[in-house]
């Protein structure tokens, strides 16, 4: 099944939440337009940065629903479905079909962690089953999920396998191994890469598409990079992942996705906090985070929020 | 709150399963004759062993309700409420509560890792809050769940915050770390051991009770091993151990926990497969195991299926 | 090749330092004596705790030459010859033979780390070359060396290929594998056990002799650890195992290696600070770290200096 | 210290060894001719890719001193001098001071692994004692060492107190941490990329000076990418470094350094098997692995050799 490319920037957006920890469904409209309007091209919804593996299957349905919603065919929504037991998984993946999403994906389970190319497949084909007229998304983030398998292998042998596999979400520094990934199968799969700090180095390979968390408040200076390196203004295009570099920095000073979710709050358009496991972040840490990010100039090419 | 301190066996029941994968609720009734007949004291469902995390929630709570049930009171029961969502954790917990388990159990997330021990507390603290008149005993597995903290650290901490907590299963072979969460805050928690090829190790330490996968088919060899150590008998309690680390070897070269399910069907109660994303044992991987463990006399020592 | 069975505890002693970092070999004699008078068997030289591998070579012979003589035949000499290169290792080797050492004991390299049996069985070979008369013992610290094979199969293994091959020093907490070692080609190799706090569940399982570090400075109270039990006096030796457990914590706590040296001094036999890369010790360190000491009675069960 | 900055490639070359094991030192000559003739400029002597750590230290001398001499100022000579024992590096440094090298360069010690700045700091201060007169690179290689510092906090905290400090050979995927180490300390510290196979990536971010090992036998290939991406090419440059992708998973397929060794062999140029305890390269390999370079066209590409 090959899926329509993605060109350009996909947002994880952040699953608003109120301060008692319900969803904040409301928000979301909000969230969308201003995505919409800063030239995002598609989300990902309840993945890492939507705490979707956080929250309930229930509230994983209502949101990813809201969202689709919110969407409204004007941006491709990806459902991410990953969760610790492939049956749920299956019923989120139905529901996301059920619903009008463009494309599935999952994380595998971290409890227990697959060891083998065909363990993935296999759990892959479980999920891909409760959604079977959606491109498949495998969601490859070994650092949060420990799972190391080699996806060019995976991609050749899933072929025949998964009729539904489109491609991978690919968050890992590893651009040689995203580079040859691009070029397995005959380039028949899709590659989009997910690590935000390194979005130049996987332009330069080739890569088209990018699904990332800082796109929610930053898709202006990654819009910038793209347009400066296809102009050829080299330098224009490394000064500003210089500066996705400095914030990501902060942000990883600050906790990560914690941070990432408070920074929504500071340009305006509040998510509430984070729920736990994840630390929530503190009313001290919102004062001084915004004074490092004016220092690195953050709030003059951040996301402008698209007030309804 | 102080539970009653478990003396002796605490087998973690594997969830029986039908070749399709829907679980074999049936089969729960003879699983828990057979621990009551082999000397068992307790059983710990829906953990690593009963492949809870794998489950759905409907899932989960079904087959907790079975295995109280079954208990009828003459074995204790803990139910594992871990989950990546520490709402459903808390949802598994209030249910536990409701169908009149003793005690609940958790891991914490496995997606994202709490990083402090005021983490763990609070996440444990959300659980806690479903079934807040049940003893909950937090369930360290480092090697599983990737969450190592200072459990000496923690259980001080936690005297004064949550209520509920009546200690750990501490499944690691750091004895010296178990040694000292014995003693911590004045002796007050209650540590069961859970890697059951040390056991011998936790017992000259002071241990009283253990949790683990394979007293649900070696029950017999461990009551020996712990009678004969009560009675002095050294060498004899060795020769147990023995037998049970090379036990645990075929099990670690066939797999691990699917190798353990399918020992239940070699001892005459068979309990299906895993379920993915463990890998399901095959047809020819029953015959090689079988002759393995032939040679080292496991079926003269194993447990005695108790037939309805 | 049978080595002699070691019957109780080796040190592991501190390499003494001058302020300016040279080797302080006239403190070497003090020590030996004192290790003597605590009833230690024998001594591990320049191995982790002797600071072998921060030390140069020509250090290394002289040092281990120096420990030798002081010895006198009254204690075991095992002399730690691991290095990156397994040619310096394969001298080191070479020394110790010729000065008088009656064991050999090596680390693998750690830059470059094998990765098969039989890569470690070649290894080894390369540094008993050196040492034909003395018998050898692998030194197995997995957490030092990031190596970590199946011991087990290693002995099973070696028995034909490594003839000078007389057992293993383990230091790690599997006891259940360290157990598994002891039966391992029909009990012919000798299991030398390294996790200081967790010498009660050696013990248990069957073990004689223990390397350590903190013999040098604690060796009342695991000389009478192993009496108690010895003597069925259990719950003694629990005390005795309790005391060492909360010693070893405060130890983890003031930095591991660097603050047992530092312990030397606090027991009235000054060894020195450590050496880069190893963060030397600092004044107040001193004085907090003697004042937690003291907390636990340290000073009354610990090692009782012999002033020359 | 501000050293001249390097542009282009920086061959590690391997270290040629007899059948026997010992230095083959006759073939050094050839090996660096054939460097230069290829376009290389520089080489980084007894590093991981010349097996320095399995060197003794009389090898690493005559070897560093070898390629000096043959480098005949022809080629700048950046001389690792890392060592477990800081003494024996500081050594090392000297050498390669008094013998003409241009740089010296050190991993930091793998068996005891500094974990603070500070440590580094202190530990690059006393190696950089031997060699006052030559720019020192720390030597950045997390995934062999097991070091992983934050880099640009080390360059800021080092500038006032390691005056030799030059900069870091970095072998990482993390460009986005390279890219900010080039910037940090209003970028007075050079920054060499280490990942042969992301070389592109590095090249975007503004990287102009490239070590590895890949280019000993695939120079043309990576100057042509180095070319086409300075000529705007980027397609080209895009091809020229999937075909090293395409080589490095050959490479590791192989088993990595070891099958490397022996394409120079394939190549023309025989430098010999690695050394223990890498696993010397058997002859069926030598086969297997000609063939499937073949089949990528390697031999169409590769370095040619200059006969003497």
């Amino acid at each position: 099944m090959t899926a329509t490319r993605i060109q350009g920037l996909v947002a994880a957006p952040f699953t608003p939440m109120h301060a008692d920890g319900r969803i904040h469904t409301e928000r979301i409209h909000e969230i969308v337009q201003t995505l919409i309007s800063n030239g995002i091209k598609g989300m990902f919804v309840c993945g890492s940065t939507g705490e979707g593996p956080s929250m309930t299957t229930a509230e994983r349905m209502e949101t990813a629903a809201a969202f689709i919603r919110a969407a409204d065919k004007k941006l491709k929504v990806f459902v991410h479905v990953g969760h610790n037991s492939l049956q749920e998984a299956q019923q989120l993946a139905a529901h996301a079909q059920e619903h009008g999403a463009d494309f599935i994906s999952a994380t595998l389970p971290t409890y227990f962690k697959i060891q083998t190319i065909q363990g993935l497949i296999d759990s892959l084909a479980t999920i891909a089953a409760g959604a079977p007229k959606l491109p498949l998304f495998y969601y490859n983030i070994p650092a949060l999920t420990g799972i190391s398998l080699d996806m060019v292998a995976f991609l050749e042998q899933a072929a025949g396998k998964l009729p539904t596999l489109a491609g991978i979400k690919y968050t890992a520094p590893f651009i040689h191994d995203f580079q040859a990934c691009m070029h397995a199968s005959e380039g028949r799969y899709e590659l989009l890469y997910g690590t935000d700090e390194m979005l130049l180095s996987a332009l330069a390979t080739g890569s088209h598409g990018f699904i990332g968390s800082t796109y929610n408040f930053a898709a202006p200076l990654y819009n910038d990079l793209i347009q400066a390196f296809a102009d050829g203004q080299l330098q224009k295009a490394q000064q500003c992942q210089l500066r996705s570099v400095e914030m990501v920095r902060l942000i990883v000073k600050y906790g990560g996705l914690r941070a990432q979710k408070a920074m929504m709050h500071m340009i305006g358009l509040d998510c509430g906090n984070v729920r736990l496991p994840l630390q929530p972040f503190e009313e001290n840490e919102y004062i001084s985070m915004e004074k490092d990010l004016r220092a690195i100039g953050f709030f003059d090419w951040c996301t402008r929020v698209t007030k309804p």
